[in-house]
Parts: structure tokens; C-alpha cells; sequence
């Protein structure tokens, strides 16, 4: 049904920019931030929360962003759709996302610094334990919209690959959709990650019905996967969840993953990491050796290992994104990433 | 003669921000960059660097900059003094600074980005090795001027620090000699940095003249002070240095440090570290360990092993600042750090 795409993976997300700092769980206390979780921030509270933070770094984020700069770290060919502002940190975003090897001409927001439509930021605090607690202020990723959804670049994509983030912003839930249509009018596959519980627990009805109509793979983590059914039994949630789509996959932190399609369940290790400094990136790099593989026609076992393999790598160093050669990597683990014999750029 | 500073160390230095990348030996070469060095670069060649480069983090960064952020980790006073412009990166290293606790009010440089004078970029690509390799675009720095340059701030600082890339902007320069100037009228200690051997090579003349004229404190590392002396004769050197100053205290990569003053020669051992991640700002931290030392009384040794245990702390991450607390690194390694009773808020 899959052929020749030029790309293996096309992702539609929030383009944003990261702050990453280290804190302590008082300081989250402080905030009246719930550890571990996401959720949007407006201007005023933005620029409260960041006088507020520690020292850190920045880095090019966005969950689907981080995913196909992994792809690319594998050598697969990623492309992207998303909405930064033609400012300094639209600059870094665009050139760290092209320098992953991703295709990426969304064309940037104009004058949105002076518009109040920054580049988006996410602010990540970390607590000493690695975890993660994120305020995302959108900024121009808000203004994303179907017009942006370049639909012959996601007929030449051999799975489009959505955020649930995506459900927040109103225009983008329209790309979202603009999106899984073009997939499916080309026979690609569409995929999605439900990004966060709150999210889930904001959007509920609507993920399920977007699932059931369009998705034929979705991505969870077992926080996520309970909130969508409204069940912590993990069996029972991922069956259910195994029955709405062709593929699903759920990752459980340092238990690893399960991976379910139709009767087949196949469990996957977490690779051994040394010291955990930052979760952030974890399930995003988790997806982009998951759905490389799928893409790559690799078993779901295999699949999965390289999902593993990719957020052992993520989640060593500070920042969402490989620091190293995820391809180079996988032979080193001898795992397999069968490429097809296409002469994409 | 020192008595009640506010502050123990007052920074005069290049306001950068850090873009971080991992590289292989071979794009160095192919960039014609020599490994381990520092140059400047103009708006163009910045730009073209930063194309080819992979993608990275960017972190606060200047090398004075990064010292006064590993005083404020130690728990120390600090303050800095330099330009930015008014743009997003302005902003961020605006809040790190602020956020590691040090006084920083020089105001931004307005319409930096449309005058093409945007905050200054280091772009660093490091190789496996923890190699650093620096191209600066100066930007706003190059604006820093003696009117910037606020006395008194100097004089309630026990020591004024000094870059010794401050000697290529023309503008710093005067800054730099004003700052040396206030701190001597109201009797405190100068220190400066010879901060990279191809700015020595530019400026040896210069440098020697200040050095004799106005340091009373230098720290470099071996391949500095080498070209400083035109010899490759360490202890010949290091004793040349010694006679022209105070105090002297010369890095030396893995083999530590020695501290030099009158006929005293101390060897400080280098901190063990795991792994060598990236080297870029162990000078900088081994002048703020050392320098917080002094300006709080300790001896030569002791200043020198907060040094090398605040470079210890850098080189095995990503990034030229602390990302934890020195102070608490100190106390877990039963290092002084001998606090003056003063009501500094």
C-alpha cells in the first residue's frame, strides 16, 4: 500500500523552543506546578515563570519536532510542518530542525515578536530525580493552521505523525485534521501520540473520535493511556486501545514498552542508562525509533528497540534531542534499520 | 586594604550566548578552524558557520560571564559588566546571569538586531574529545565602553576580573582600562585572564604592558602563558609571570593547576571526572573557584581546589556554566569556603 515515500516520517507539531533548568520539588510547589505534566502558559505568566527559574540552557523542542530531529539522528528521512516567528529563536529552531537532516519551509510568522507571537517557548524545569514539568507559552506555533499543511509532502510521507499537543491551539487542530486527510487520500498511515494526561484529560471525546476515525497508530505512555479510558487497569486500557487501531504502542518509563497490534503483544526492555539527568524527549525519541522502524517495515519488536534505544540515549543528557548518532548507535547495539533504496536528497 | 566589599568579584567581559554543537575533527578541517582556538568572525562568516554547523543548545556564555556565574554557584557575590542588545538572546542572557545571583545592570544596546549589532554569538563545536573550538560574532559586545563601566561597583568589589578577549574590541578596551583604574583608586585587587593564545599572539605587547602596569592577579593556562613568553619552557614562564605579579595561577588540563606568588609554588591536583563531555568553560570556573578563594581569604591551595572542583563540575556536561550547586559540591568535598559576615542582599 506504501510506496516509495520519500520520507519516512512527516510530523505536525508545536514548533518551540525549550528552556531547560535544573530545580528543586519546593520550587514546583512554589509555581503550583504539578510535577511532571504540561500545560499552557500565557505571556504575563510566561515572563512571572521564567524571572522565577533557575539558569539553563536552550534548546530546539516540540514533542513532534524532537521526533523527526530523531529520525533524522537515524538517518531516516523526517520532514516537518510547524509555525515559528521570524526572530532569533525561529532562527535556531529552523536551523537545528534542517540540521537534523529535516525537511522543514513552513514559512515563519511574520513581525511575531512585535505581535506578541514570539516563537514559542517551553519552559522545563528538572527536578534532581530527572523528571520533567513543562509551561508551554505557544506563542506563533498558535498560529499554525491547515494553509500550512503541505499536503503532497504528507502523500509523500509513509506515516504522518501528529501531537495531541495540537488539540490546544484552535487552528491547529484544523491543520491536525488537514493533515490525517492528506495522509490517508495518499494510502499513508497516521499516526498519533497523546502527548500528555492533561491534554487527554482536556480533549478526551474529541482524541477518542479523532482516533477512531483517522488514526491507525497511536503513541502513550501509561499515564496517558489510563486518562484516556478512564482506568489504571493497564491491560484492560491498552486492549481497548489495541482495538481501535492497526498498531499502538505504550511506554512505561523504565519498565519499557508494550507494543499491540491485533492478538500479537509484544513486550520491549528499556535500554540500561547509567544516570538519569533529564526525562525530557523520553517518548519523543521513544516514537521516532518506533515509527522509523514501522516505516522501514522492521518488526513491532524491533520497532520498539529502537524507540528504546533512542530515549536511553535522550534521556543521559540535558535536552530533547540526540547529541549523537542515533544510526551509529543502533549498529553499535546491532539493531537492524533496514533502509529502502530510494534516492531522496 | 581590602576591607567590606559588597561583592567578592566584579567581572568586566564579552556578553555572549553559547551555540553548542558536537562535530567531527574532519568539519573543523573542512571549516579551516584550528582545534581549541578562538576566533572572531563577521556577520557573514557567523552566518555560513552556523549553516554547516549540527545542530546544538545555546547556553549564557562569555568566559568572564560564565566565572561570575560559578562565584554566584558557590554561593558567592558577584556582579558583571557587559552588552547585550534588546533581543531574545539579550533576554536570556540577562535572566541566567540574574539567575545565578549576580548584580547585572549595563543596559542593552536598543535596535541591536536591526543595526546588525544583535547579542554577541559564540558558536563552539566540540569534538568527541570534549574538545571546544570557538567562532565569536561580537555583536552588541563590541559596544561595551568605558561609559558602561560604573566605578563604584568596581570599588565595592574585593576584586575586579578582567577578560583578556576584551583586548579585540577597541570600545572594551577602554572599559577594560577604566574598570583597572576604579578598582585601584579605591583599592582593590585587579585580575585578569590572558582568556586564548591567538589573543595573546594579537595582543602580546599590550598585554605584558598591562599586566605590568595594572594586574595584581593572572590566571591562564599553559599554552597562554606560552605565548605570552614566547617559550615552551613552563617553569621558566611561570616564574616570569610570578615576578610581574601577585599572584599567578596557571591551568594545565587534566595535570591541575599551579598557583604562583613571590617564592610560593603550589601544585593543585585536578578533580577526578567520569567523563570528559565538553570542555568549554573549564578556564572560566577554575577562575571562579579560585578567585572566590581570594577574595575570601583563603590560601593559595584552597582557592585553587575550589577552582579545579568547579571545572570538574563543568567539563562533564554541556555548557560553560554550573548546573548544580558549587556550594553544596564544596561542603560534600569538605572544601572551605570561608564566608565574610556581611549583609549583601
Amino acid at each position: 500500500m506504501i510506496q516509495n515515500p520519500l520520507y519516512d516520517v512527516c510530523a505536525v507539531g508545536n514548533a518551540i523552543v525549550d528552556v531547560l533548568a535544573p530545580c528543586d520539588p519546593a520550587f514546583l510547589e512554589a509555581q503550583g506546578l504539578t510535577a511532571g505534566s504540561m500545560q499552557l502558559v500565557d505571556a504575563n505568566q510566561s515572563a512571572a515563570l521564567y524571572d522565577a527559574m533557575a539558569a539553563g540552557v536552550e534548546a530546539s523542542g516540540g514533542s513532534a519536532g524532537n521526533t523527526v530531529a530523531g529520525v533524522g539522528a537515524f538517518g531516516g528521512r523526517a520532514a516537518y510542518i510547524g509555525k515559528v516567528a521570524d526572530d532569533q529563536l525561529g532562527v535556531v529552531f529552523t536551523h537545528d530542525i534542517r540540521a537534523a537532516r529535516v525537511h522543514f519551509e513552513t514559512p515563519p510568522l511574520k513581525n511575531g515578536a512585535t505581535s506578541g507571537q514570539a516563537t514559542g517557548v517551553c519552559m522545563i524545569n528538572v527536578t534532581p530525580d530527572g523528571q520533567r514539568t513543562m509551561c508551554t507559552f505557544l506563542g506563533a506555533a498558535n498560529q499554525l493552521s491547515a494553509d500550512d499543511v503541505d499536503a503532497a509532502l504528507i502523500g509523500s510521507s509513509a506515516i504522518v505523525y501528529l501531537e495531541g499537543y495540537l488539540f490546544d491551539p484552535a487552528p491547529a487542530r484544523a491543520a491536525f485534521e488537514a493533515a490525517a486527510a492528506a495522509a490517508h487520500a495518499a494510502g499513508r498511515k497516521v499516526a498519533i501520540t497523546l502527548s500528555d494526561a492533561f491534554v487527554v484529560h482536556r480533549w478526551r471525546a474529541e482524541l477518542l473520535a479523532f482516533i477512531e476515525a483517522s488514526a491507525d497508530i497511536v503513541l502513550a505512555n501509561e499515564t496517558e493511556l489510563a486518562a484516556l479510558f478512564e482506568t489504571d487497569d493497564f491491560d484492560a486500557a491498552s486492549a481497548r486501545l489495541a482495538a481501535m487501531v492497526e498498531i499502538a504502542a505504550v511506554t512505561r518509563g523504565a519498565a519499557g514498552s508494550v507494543v499491540l497490534s491485533g492478538d500479537e503483544r509484544v513486550s520491549v526492555a528499556a535500554f540500561p542508562v547509567d544516570k538519569v539527568v533529564d526525562t525530557t524527549g523520553a517518548g519523543d525519541q521513544y516514537a521516532a525509533g518506533f515509527l522509523l522502524g514501522l516505516a522501514r517495515g522492521l518488526s513491532l519488536e524491533d520497532a520498539g528497540k529502537l524507540g528504546s534505544l533512542a530515549a536511553s540515549e535522550v534521556i543521559a543528557h540535558w535536552g530533547p534531542r540526540p547529541m549523537t548518532s542515533l544510526e551509529a548507535l543502533a549498529k553499535q547495539n546491532g539493531l537492524k534499520l533496514r533502509s529502502r533504496h530510494s534516492d531522496v536528497g
